[in-house]
């Protein structure tokens, strides 16, 4: 019997094209209407926090708008009341019920600021609360480790970008991601060997910058959700800046690099993790970077680099699902753990 | 002969009260002259942007003004133009030599914004750049991992955040400062005998949130750096949607719980990992919290929450020279690091 997460992963491309299908339109039309601001606070935890910094690079880079992201204990915990005027506020949350994603868009409401809700639930306390809900569509999630409602999340963060962009270029290439993903899971069936090598590996690295940044969080969560590795996630700037000195010789590192403007320094780093004996996962469709690794966990060509976060998390959830099969543990139910957390 | 990094440390009295007197006028005067602005961005990395993550708490709580986190990467990698209407643009570091540091000011300046600096060398170019230098006056960090100026940073943040609230009594609370450091440093006498337990440590969790989820990202960054741990970070709102699935028994733990408004959910916590069997190291003023510690990091009574990360990184930072000490490292010099770290 296959899990409900392997069922879930591969329901993805579906997934993404009928929320493509259902709320491009939708989008447009709530950009079109929005009022003025001048930058973006989104508030989002876990998963749902990683499509908000996939947000912080591709609003900024197609569009021009900052983006800040919430710290939601501000209002719950400090009681303190940010001044919103010129912002735009948003709320990512897969069940739409956690209390303090819910506080920053009152917050916002009462400050007239325009508020918009990212959810999996058209019918949650963040849908009603939001001057607009964009829904995922995406289905119940049943396994407890977010994959499509990620995916789908970082689908209507790129939609957003493109509406925001007014460039019609942006919203045609949207329309390859289904293919893209489709593909993806297709080059990744070697996956299930592969993970062999890594059933008693107790901690990792990963590595991504830019939109990819997003990619090693999520990546780096997964892997703890599901088979309690101790992953930890950083831009290659930040892994310069002293993280580096805890490279030992077959450390495994995975490093998230699809080719694009960041490619270049990300291939610098490669070398140099190589030459200080890491081991490398290597996440790319270039053929050089993927030379590099000792496992190559290869993406499809030809999708803009903007929009490679949607395929390069796919290894990344097929390793973790993987490795918990491997390790005879139930990826399904992480212990520990439930589908919704409430925090303050 | 004691190393640099422990003189370093043991000169923060000093250099947080020198800081006091030097720039507390001069802040006051920049905020009373700045022009209107709704929100910050601040570009920093390494300790610098752990600083910048207690000022978006500080200078929210206080003074109700949102901070957003640069990501450099938009204009050095993307050639990104982000618009900076409404936005006061801020740059940390310590050297004051990064070029995407200086891209961020210099973007902000180019659009008519105001942008300040904060560095440890007034010469700098990143100081040349701004409209308002404040100098750490900490004297030269001689040793590779920052510890004086990242209380100097923080002091700093601290600072702006009493001078933007406009109340005085807050202004004062600063002068506690100095004394506080000195007392954490004699509370912390037993570490090097506490540490010893922990010389075979390969990884670790820090849990701190609110004011000390700084303190968190900058207790584990020491930890990497000087002692080559795998240390991970977390807010305990993050740690609990995922991450927590790693606990096994004897796992060691860091929680950052001095009193004041997250001490109770911090507590919950506490005990929740107890039970899962985790190791913990506390380090609070409150003797509840630290009866529920293996190892205890005291920290003094009377200062007030917001400025608690001043007090609480210190037994950090000896249990990383002290560990570093225990495993024969060089704590002055880690392995594959420079003090000067120019990323793009």
């Amino acid at each position: 019997m296959t899990s409900l997460l392997e069922q879930e992963i591969e329901s993805q491309p579906e997934v993404i094209a009928r929320l493509l299908e259902r709320e491009a339109r939708h989008i447009f039309e709530i950009v079109a209407h929005l009022p003025s601001f001048d930058y973006a606070l989104i508030a989002a935890r876990g998963s749902s926090d990683h499509a908000a910094t996939y947000a912080k690079y591709a609003w900024t880079t197609l569009a021009g708008y900052p983006v800040a992201l919430a710290a939601p204990s501000l209002l719950t915990m400090y009681g303190a009341v940010p001044r919103l005027a010129s912002a735009l506020v948003v709320g990512i949350s897969q069940s739409g019920q956690s209390p303090d994603m819910l506080a920053v868009l009152e917050e916002g409401k009462r400050q007239g600021r325009p508020t918009l809700a990212i959810t999996n639930d058209g019918a949650s306390p963040l849908a009603a609360m939001a001057d607009h809900v964009i829904e995922l569509h995406a289905g119940t999630e049943r396994s407890i480790a977010a994959t499509k409602t990620y995916t789908a999340q970082l689908a209507v963060m790129a939609m957003f970008a493109a509406a925001l962009s007014g460039e019609a270029r942006n919203m045609d290439a949207l329309q390859q991601l289904p293919a893209a993903i489709e593909t993806t899971l297709h080059l990744s069936a070697r996956i299930a060997q592969d993970v062999e090598r890594y059933r008693y590996m107790d901690r990792c690295i990963i590595i991504g910058r830019g939109y990819n940044y997003a990619t090693s969080f999520e990546l780096a969560l997964k892997l703890k959700e599901l088979t309690y590795v101790m992953a930890t996630s950083y831009s290659s700037a930040d892994f310069r800046h002293g993280p580096i000195a805890t490279i030992e010789s077959g450390l495994p590192v995975f490093l998230v690099m699809p080719t694009g403007a960041t490619y270049d320094d990300m291939l610098e780093l490669a070398r140099d993790l190589r030459q200080r004996g890491a081991e490398l996962l290597v996440i790319s469709e270039s053929e050089n970077a993927l030379a590099l690794a000792r496992t190559a966990l290869p993406i499809p060509q030809g999708l803009p680099e903007w929009l490679s976060p949607l395929s390069a998390i796919i290894p990344g959830q097929l390793v973790a699902l993987r490795l918990a099969l491997a390790k005879g543990l139930d990826p399904d139910v992480p212990r520990g753990l439930q589908k919704v957390t409430r925090t303050l």
